[in-house]
């Protein structure tokens, strides 16, 4: 349908992924998890069955606007949509939904993370197609993601009566919800309560809506953002969009959109999918999604392996040069190469690498 | 005294130490267990207070031999004694001692190992000046290390009946010992029974004589290589000994000089040495000898470490930028880089570095 717009949140600190992310280059702008291109580059390759490029926004930070257009030189230049600073997730949706209804006023908007992987890219078009197809109803809508295990450091959604259950090509259902509510990171054991009662799916960020839809809910719960998007508007009917961002956008309030929307507005749908996704949250996760050789290792092809099993070796060197990784009589470590770092870790410390990252910023060196 | 030469042996394969050393760069041109320079460069310096850098040669390997001068500028490019292949240590030494010979007929020579480490060096040249004393009388005469562990990896030396007791400047003693017999490589329980017993040191391949001695040993043991150097100092009376050399060399016997003088001479002499001696054998020794943090990591001040004990760091790299190591929560592995491979071990599997060689020369690669 030619009112469907995509927009890309692709911010990030790029800590988790050190030393291949930096705060200069973070984690969409890496292949990761297995993919030979940029997270983002994935993303958008994934949304391009169901849109056109024109339709397509990338919401960053002014300082990775270059590096963000050079891995998609497909999209316009004036669809990257420059944050002078970051305000999460509200500001930048609200600009977004904000500037596709000057174009397009029946505009249906699917905002994603730049950073997550699909297994299924065809379930996860149908998912949205079907999200689509709700919002155009009015309704705004998310898809929740069959929880796997008792995950403390995502948000969950509890799913309500069915709304309506559309079949799939390949037989099986896209069931849409209401939404009872949106929960926030929950302690371990109310996580495990939710994977053993089946009412909950977790909150993978994205949201469907139609453009005008979102607008209306801004100004209803945000009135001081909304005021700040409405200035950006006539700033835009001026010609002189750019120097309002830059004035207006820093002093925006910093809020989520689930904050700011999504636990607040009623009538929410969600759609449940089930299409092999990963937020890719770690080194720990990008090695399980990873292809592996019959010991576990997943090593480029330079790598040698004595008596190793278990590893993930991560060469994201730029030199051209070919080194020779050799791993002897170890297991279950992460090794990451770049052109400036070396990191070495187990895999189960992968959530510790911002420690690294903190003693960096500590020393003051330029790794970070 | 300035009838001192010193002949240090420095040829090796460059495996033990992969990928810091290799056939090009052998361990002896490394800087290796906590010191600041090259191996050979340390052997030299440390002998130089007993001798002149005229009288100092390198038996080395023809296809070292640039390398080696590029790390000795202070000696005469005609000390290097290229061999053109590589025949032990029985031709080099007795190639050493006829041309020591052509220039001092009562020349004393020193031999040497390049890439050892010792402690003590004022000990150490004590030792050789005791040595050398009793080589001046015409006993060829060898250094014994005192045993700490019953390593089964070095030749060990029976020691008889004391020959001379010599004070040293600390008080300390010099003893000279006749020496009963050599001993190859001895089984574990042997080994024991050794460091036990208390009458067996260790032959660090230390030997002093007198150039005219060993001739006249090389001649009466091993007739046929005691004809090839003769022809050598016939070649070199003619002005040819390069080309007698590259012609005549490679078909001498390989043989050490051990099996062919030390283990059949009698009337030789062992000085017992104990002077904080090592022969940096591996990457596990090369960390015994580093200097340690206080959670035993031997690493360069760049390295970040977090939870990271008893490792060691070696960077090795020649490209001149600066490079984050960081270790989190990782113990007792190696981590050697250089600038074309990358090397991940646990300390104490340091002597299985020899297969990772062999798988990369089985594949063919150019970083063995």
């Amino acid at each position: 349908m030619d009112d469907l717009f995509v927009v890309i949140i692709a911010g990030g600190s790029g800590t988790r992924f050190w030393p291949a992310s930096r705060v200069s280059r973070p984690k969409q702008l890496l292949p990761l998890g297995g993919i030979d291109e940029p997270l983002l580059a994935a993303t958008v390759r994934r949304v391009l069955p169901l849109t056109q490029p024109e339709r397509v926004f990338i919401a960053t930070g002014a300082h990775l606007v270059d590096a963000t257009r050079a891995i998609l030189p497909e999209l316009p230049s004036e669809n990257f949509l420059a944050e002078p600073a970051a305000r999460n997730t509200a500001p930048c949706i609200g600009w977004s939904a904000h500037r596709i209804l000057r174009v397009r006023p029946d505009a249906v908007v699917v905002v994603l993370p730049a950073d997550h992987i699909i297994g299924d890219e065809v379930g996860f078009r149908a998912a949205l197609t079907e999200a689509a197809r709700v919002a155009r109803e009015g309704r705004i809508v998310t898809i929740g993601l069959t929880p796997t295990r008792p995950e403390t450091g995502y948000g969950y959604i509890e799913v309500g009566a069915p709304l309506s259950t559309e079949p799939r090509a390949d037989g099986s259902e896209n069931q849409t919800f209401s939404v009872v509510r949106f929960v926030e990171k929950p302690p371990l054991a109310t996580a495990q309560a939710y994977l053993a009662g089946g009412k909950h799916v977790w909150n993978g960020g994205m949201f469907i809506f139609r453009a005008d839809r979102m607008t209306e809910a801004l100004a209803k719960h945000t009135p001081e953002l909304s005021a700040m998007l409405t200035k950006l508007d006539e700033a835009a009917d001026r010609g002189d969009e750019a120097a309002a961002v830059e004035e207006l956008f820093p002093a925006a309030p910093s809020i989520s959109i689930d904050y700011a929307v999504m636990e607040r507005e009623p009538g929410l749908a969600v759609v449940r999918g089930d299409f092999g996704w990963s937020d890719v949250g770690s080194w720990e996760s990008a090695w399980e999604l990873s292809p592996k050789d019959p010991t576990n290792n997943a090593a480029p092809d330079h790598a040698v392996l004595e008596d190793a099993s278990g590893n993930l070796v991560h060469d994201l060197r730029t030199d051209g040069r070919t080194r020779v990784v050799a791993l002897l009589g170890v297991h279950d470590l992460v090794v990451v190469e770049t052109d400036d770092a070396l990191l070495v870790m187990p895999r189960h410390r992968a959530q510790d690498v911002r420690a690294v990252v903190e003693t960096l910023k500590t020393k003051g060196t330029p790794h970070v």
